[in-house]
């Protein structure tokens, strides 16, 4: 730390990114990205976007807002678009959060949200998950703090039903809910529909995971024009062209293509499927996961040994030290032949 | 304002960037953006690095910061990339500015330091210019704030020399001053070789202009070591995959480049000079510019006046509509053809 740094931010944890190696010796299973390529016509783009760099990008993001709009049965004003989804939370955090307003998420989620409420000097309040790493909805019900909440939530990968979600949108009117669908395209039921309801709701998503798009960073929130308009003032104060030019032109493409990439989610649901069913027969236990990845503890190894033992076999997948969940590995879906060889590795390593 | 909007930023005032038609009819002189498209490598890096956007890009900048060290003479601790060069702006005011640690800045400058400024709650100074636009150095000296100043300055173009910069870094070492060269490029002397000599300066950079890649989103800073770490707490507390992979890719394969981005900025220059003859002939009065652009006024039509004459033309230019300076515009120099257009649009205006 310099003599100059801030005392606001002298205790802030960064958040720490799963390992991304310079070379690709390994299978790849840490960061829950999609083992497919983007579609062709997103090469094309991105291609053709490329001949215009020297101007600059439109801030107001016209083009692409339009088509998700269209896409996702919203007006382009209730659309935001963002430098991966990590920013749209962290516009959400700046925007709806102060002393006086709170944010409340699970114990055990997505290791951000934390780092934005301290960030942001935004109190906050961890709620634990129960015995079995589910959300207990009735914590959050009347609960009048802002919630942001994973669904499905991560690295459980457990889902709540779009019934138990409106009960905590409905039942805190006074403050805002933040839904991160990040893994929702992988068997979950998108919170969408209630954005019209509910002027508390925000709704937040990324092409990082289903769109096979994590290296081109875009991420968006849906919610009610005003909320939008509130994140758009933050977004202009801060990095008005956000969005660059490649990017925006990627994620219209992958629009476009949403069939190539729902035949990609249902494969990856396919491939999650029979990798639990195989886990379970050698000594695993897992939750129900509706996500692109498996949370999975074994019998016998601990979480660490298996993360060291896989990577001493090429496979990366990601452990978290937390006491709570230290006898798991978050295990990312990949390609019918990458989980062959996961499970593979694992009989080798238990046998 | 939805009622959830946090009362911190309730009064906060959005930058606003310059007009992006979506159309392409105009000849676009007002956002100094560069006349010339990418060199031919940067095409390539970007259709290569398309074919891997499942994959995160690597949040540690590894290979580009190993290039642009290199390039620059400096440690690849010394360097951080960002999403343009607003976002190592808003880590500099976020990291070294608060109640305690003001800012200040020329009044007229890059109209969005007072709203960094705003955004994160930190006290300023706005510093006027002397009445010929240029900064008086001594208003700077031993001033016991952080600084930071564009060098050249926006909208005037004037350069201090470095020399002068020098005076100003030294006399405040127990604050940071930001030298922001968004456009040293075009005939300025940077201040890089100084960031070895003194903990408190920090040098921004962009590949937005010199570089032709303004629509890539590619800025950084350079400092010492421990000014980066304290930017990096800040960066993976925010958005740890800042840099998305393409322009990542554009940025190594431009500076590979080199010589070509500079030959575009010796033809800007040229241009510039040409048009700043051509103006003055025509009874403009304009300042010294050694940035990309050209600021003028006429001694018989207003400011708001021509830029208007010169949409209705076909032509964009940026208006300002602070009192100081309402009967300027900013004219980005374009390619020579261009700037015969302006020339020859002003002359039908005028006469």
């Amino acid at each position: 730390m310099s003599r100059f740094f801030s005392e606001r931010y002298s205790r802030l944890k960064a958040y720490t990114p799963g390992e991304q190696p310079k070379d690709t010796v390994y299978i790849k299973l840490n960061t829950n990205e999609s083992p497919f390529p983007p579609s062709e016509s997103v090469l094309d783009a991105v291609s053709r976007e490329a001949g215009r760099l020297q101007l600059y990008s439109d801030p107001e993001c016209r083009d692409l807002n339009e088509k998700a709009a269209g896409f996702y049965g919203v007006s382009k004003n209730q659309i935001l678009m963002t430098n991966g989804s990590d920013e749209i939370l962290n516009f959400a955090f700046m925007a709806f959060g102060d002393e006086n307003h709170p944010f409340a998420f699970p114990k055990l989620t997505y290791g951000f949200y934390p780092v934005f409420a301290q960030l942001n000097r935004i109190p906050y309040k961890e709620i634990p998950l129960k015995e079995d790493f589910s959300i207990d909805v009735s914590d959050y019900e009347n609960l009048g703090m802002n919630i942001v909440i994973a669904n499905p939530n991560a690295p459980t990968g457990l889902l709540l039903s779009l019934d138990e979600i409106e009960r905590i949108v409905k039942t805190n009117r006074e403050n805002v809910v933040i839904i991160d669908e990040a893994y929702i395209d992988f068997g979950g039921e998108s919170a969408l529909p209630l954005v019209d309801k509910y002027d508390n709701l925000i709704v937040t998503r990324t092409f990082s995971k289903s769109y096979s798009m994590a290296g081109a960073r875009l991420g968006f929130g849906i919610a009610n024009e005003s909320l939008i308009a509130d994140m758009n003032t933050i977004k202009y104060s801060t990095n008005p062209y956000n969005v660059n030019r490649m990017t925006m032109a990627a994620g219209y493409a992958a629009l476009c293509d949403s069939d190539y990439y729902k035949k990609n989610c249902e494969t990856v649901m396919e491939n999650r499927e029979e990798a639990k069913k195989a886990l379970r027969g050698l000594g695993f236990s897992l939750t129900d996961s509706k996500a692109n990845f498996i949370f999975a503890k074994h019998e016998k190894i601990g979480g660490e040994e298996l993360y060291l033992a896989l990577r001493e076999r090429g496979i990366l997948v990601r452990h978290f030290s937390l006491p709570e969940i230290k006898d798991y590995n978050r295990i990312t879906v990949g390609t019918k032949e990458q989980m062959d060889s996961l499970i593979s590795a694992v009989e080798e390593i238990i046998k």
